[in-house]
């Protein structure tokens, strides 16, 4: 990373990220996702209970499933804009466990793997035009998450014409 | 199943579950689901694809599992009303697999296990009040689907008072 990234970038790309989940996802937007923060290493995505509620007053699995794996995607396409990689996301498999119900609104956080993960990472993606990464989203706090997330991301550099 | 259960006995459990979708978990109603076919021994769930795009144009990873969830939720919860048993279903893990994008509206399909295992689920719920059933939900062909997904839910009889 650069030294003269400044706050004011962070807050910048999560702006844009939000609009972006907004305006492309009808769902993103149904569910009144936003950034709740975001740094070099981490991404942190909130939900208001009342747009994603079940039957039963809590949060809807769908929602929780939906927000763990937006936030995934979030934290790589944020990365490779950083990283001027120019990739598209698809996410291969994921699993979920629900530990306890949620009756609040709720944030879920992926935080990148080791820098040397994600050096490997990026550099498989540049010589090879494809890369996978395995992440994890916690929903809830972090020591005794309600929800754990764990997805395959694919990401596939689109050819030129 | 008690032989004078008509076509109509169907169509009426499914009408009543696609209203109780939409009155009580928004993200289904966002979603504009619709139930396809109900039977005694499976369900299937529709969803168009404009309200579930993403920003490849293809159906959201989010929404296909949604889908999914519920459609297995739903049908344990027809074959609950339809067994006269009390029961509170709630998702504890789940899995799934993207093998293909979806480009058109699409439908997921839960077909219950053999009679044996649905019998002893039942009889457990009964003697226990709790028990445990893992269904396998797919979307697009089901020789070749375009998504499978797996889950394990818990059903448990509440408690009066």
């Amino acid at each position: 990373m650069d030294y003269d990234i400044t706050e004011d970038h962070w807050q910048r790309r999560a702006l844009e990220l939000q609009q972006r989940l907004h305006a492309e996802i009808p769902l993103a937007h149904s569910m009144k996702i936003e950034v709740s923060s975001y740094s070099a290493r981490a991404l942190t995505l909130r939900a208001p209970l009342a747009a994603n509620i079940n039957h039963k007053h809590t949060a809807f699995g769908g929602s929780l499933y939906s927000l763990a794996v937006l936030t995934g995607w979030g934290l790589i396409s944020l990365l490779l804009a950083d990283s001027r990689q120019a990739g598209e996301i698809v996410i291969q498999n994921a699993s979920i466990q629900y530990q306890r119900a949620i009756e609040d609104d709720f944030e879920a956080t992926c935080v990148l793997p080791g820098d040397d993960s994600v050096a490997q990472f990026l550099g498989t993606l540049s010589r090879r035009d494809r890369a996978r990464l395995l992440l994890e989203v916690t929903i809830g706090a972090p020591e005794q998450p309600a929800v754990v997330f764990s997805g395959n991301y694919v990401v596939h550099v689109p050819k030129n014409g």
